[in-house]
């Protein structure tokens, strides 16, 4: 299995209350697919997979697999402090039909290392051994900082349906060597969205990201500009997607980007605690510092570039 | 709610394949009775909580309710990385008899400072309205590290529930300062097990730790020797508690402690991943270790000492 | 040599321009011969050791062992990121008169563990092997974490002028065991002010700490409180210290206790960059601050008390 | 100034009992003049500064100016815990001829934010006003975090021989912000060796790196590779470069260099503590692993593949 192309790692649609609201998700998933994206990541840390019950992730899975009807790709994210929880997931989503699963390592509880990493992640993976697995690796978010070489070294005897990693981390050499580990045996997708030219340039050909849930036509238009040797455009574009990329962290990534989504008419509700609800007036600071360079525009002409 | 005495953060029993084996909590809350605790405190960090489904979680806080039968307190960790998950712990132990509900900080999203964490915080505690609600504050597991007396003046108006915190660190000034906020309005309870004595020192009065569950009477006897005055002996207990504790971190604590409960005649079982399991020639290495300094004899004379 | 009091970490005097005020250095002794202190520590984290000159550095060594004339002991700080540049100052300081030296781990290039400490402890102490030595155990400054214990057992054949350790740490289960190896061998000073009590509660004899050089006589109340059984009195002491130093940090430590001894009467300059200096309103808060508490009264209050 | 091309972050060449041994640096200057380098970054990390005392690293500075004699560029780190020792090396190396100034942020002390990371540069900086002054940005090795593109603003007023940073971390979108503040206004050099290839493609021009001193044909080859668009190519002399680094943490990157450097006929000496010694045993690994790909023997083919 090799991804070519982006993956939106996509969010939870929420009632103002902080219910689940899947009405919502077709219309997003018809955008996805008019915007080009090869699948959708669901229930991650972008889509707050953390943040609900397992009922309601098994809900968000069964909602985005009905809307999508196998046009793209379904990847669930199954990762839980309880491996026990894990595994439910992981079932539930080979029977309700998703394409993928993916886990990141224990965050409560953190593994001891790379050995113990692989034990815990083989329990996942082989409870639904008909899905590729890819492991989640976000090093920032869960502290766990092992080598993905190892990982890889490990894992291939332990998990017959490992597909791959979710790499989301700035250490692009050790990025480059899991992609030409055994000759490219493995999938290596690429999760750092400020990052995305730069992995290009060492190889990367998938990609999964938050931003691509609203900006897709934008990266899609980086690697056409990459794969035409047009690097200066392909330079501006990234330079483009990182200023917007550098309003998320102060309002909180998750609600900020939420609320970029509903500025482009899609109104996906409010984030759960710990996140943060936005103000109003927080909500216009991000309109007028994405106006205050035309973004939506900008990203309106990759549309019609990319077509 | 002002508790004198200790607390033992419990263990969860398990058969050899990881399911529960709820047919070991009776003898061992008898135990735990008969050293002189006054709660327990269950599915914390030693109680694997996070290991548990949310089922499971409620059937270990049945069994131990069931058990106690109200001689001694039963705290209920309720904390989960969902707050909804949280939610529905708080209302069962309500209802299934638990005398106190206590919460870790959220560990994937973590909150973002204090009153993002009382916000919710105080979304937990308030599901069960009718139970005193400890803060579980444990920053080298969780990374939250907010202010504690901050937290108390904020959460002060907003859980009307709040009874202290659980507050495991080794800042022993800010814990202090909790001891004496407004006059000592809440129950600041000691979670460091290798400090109690210089706890005590500032004027702690009730502590929750694991190595309690084995070892209660070394630390009662640590408390009586420093309330009569013979410092000297109070430091050469605590000195053999931190002899004993030192070996822990080696094999992992909570394997370890399990380890030396079955030295005792307590058989839990094993732990569940990410949590190894021990080797018949590292748990002998732990009780060969614990005989050389005749760990186990010198805490049967504690027994002795303090009744 | 063992320790039995409190040893004054003291700051650097310096004129506005920021170039050495060595005038200041008599008075400043006299105050600290006439509050109890067993010695001084200088040119270290709060001396701003590391922001001076190597020249500067022998200034100030002689300047204090000059003005104590031996009523007292002069610690001299020689820690530098160059063993070179450090054994230079040993030198320096036996041959100028001081009784003891000290000296932080490597803080650029960092030990890769406590063999390499070792290593780099050994060159500097056996370049003054008439003088004791005290490793300088401040692992929040420098971020070296290695085992005091494990310290000791490699030191003890390699570094024969060891006399013991200046420990900045809350971890005072270590601390304690520091105290007891091989039967209370070492001489093991306590740096952490805010921890006093709890120190001496498991056995702490001496101690080294910034505040000491403007509130010793609190800090001799508290030893003496302790010493007599006097627990409330010294718990209520050792929170009015604590309540003094919850200011520092929100004005840099060092620059805050500076501002503190000028209220005292003891202009000492300002810092050195990257030391921040503070504005006149923010000495004014400092002081309104500790006026809001009677701070300076039973301060004096504590002179009478321990006379 | 603006460079094209790289620069090697040379070693500090010493004799067995660790002194500095200053006849090694003319032929080491000749070699990496014939391998195409624009300058020598001296006394920097890899060139042991910290380790040295003043007076050496003022040698150090002297023997490479004079060796060099105007044909590339010497860029003199002028770091140190002292911002005093700092003005002295600036002043010096300003008068002993080098080109370029460069410093870290303080190591021991550490800014407190941008403003005051800007207020202890400047200072150095403006002591030597007739050089161009990098900022040595290596977060992981300092620990400073600061913002660039906040430092940049914030310098821009204030340091008016400021020339650029050495950017030394693998957040490149950031190091993609910093080339293009301004329009390029400043020049941003690339200290990452690993990620030289990903940082051509978002526009990388110059880079300062310590494998550039034995390797630098290799990396002329990348660059040469990436600008004729020949990216599979580029991928593979950086993967090349990246298994040989790979190699180096295990042993301590400089020791291991320094051996590989040996390896060529360029003996430069053990380093000083903290960095340790490598045992005979250790460079034959090194050998044995380098062979193990053909290294020395494809580094040769690049000298050829770029003349």
């Amino acid at each position: 299995m090799k991804i070519n192309g982006i993956i939106a790692a996509t969010f939870s649609a929420l009632h103002a209350d902080g219910s689940l609201n899947l009405e919502l998700v077709p219309a997003l998933v018809e955008k996805l697919i008019a915007d080009g994206v090869k699948g959708v990541f669901i229930c991650g840390t972008n889509g707050e997979g953390p943040n609900l019950t397992v009922e309601e992730r098994m809900q968000v899975a069964e909602a985005y697999i009905s809307a999508v009807r196998k046009r793209i790709l379904v990847f669930v994210h199954v990762g839980h402090t309880s491996i026990a929880e894990s595994k439910k997931l992981a079932r539930h989503a080979a029977v309700a039909g998703a394409d993928v699963i993916s886990s990141v390592a224990g965050f409560y509880f953190k593994p001891s290392g790379t050995e113990n990493l692989v034990d815990c992640m083989a329990e996942i993976a082989t409870s639904a051994p008909g899905l590729p697995f890819y492991y989640y690796h976000i090093p920032a978010l869960t502290g766990i900082q092992v080598d993905m070489i190892r990982f890889l070294e490990l894992a291939e005897d332990r998990i017959p349906n490992l597909a791959g990693i979710k790499y989301t981390a700035s250490t692009l050499h050790e990025y480059q060597a899991c992609l030409n580990y055994r000759e490219g045996k493995y999938d290596v997708l690429f999760g750092y969205d400020e990052l995305l030219l730069p992995a290009l340039a060492i190889g990367a050909r998938g990609a999964i990201g938050s931003t691509y849930t609203f900006a897709a036509p934008l990266y899609v238009a980086i690697i056409k500009a990459f794969e035409e040797g047009a690097i200066e455009k392909a330079r501006s574009l990234q330079l483009l997607a990182n200023n917007m990329i550098s309003c998320l962290p102060k309002y909180g990534p998750i609600p900020a980007q939420k609320a970029i989504l509903a500025l482009m008419g899609y109104e996906l509700g409010p984030c759960r605690l710990p996140l943060a609800a936005l103000a109003e007036a927080q909500k216009n600071e991000i309109k007028r510092f994405l106006e205050s360079f035309n973004f939506f525009e900008k990203l309106k002409n990759c549309v019609y570039d990319v077509q």
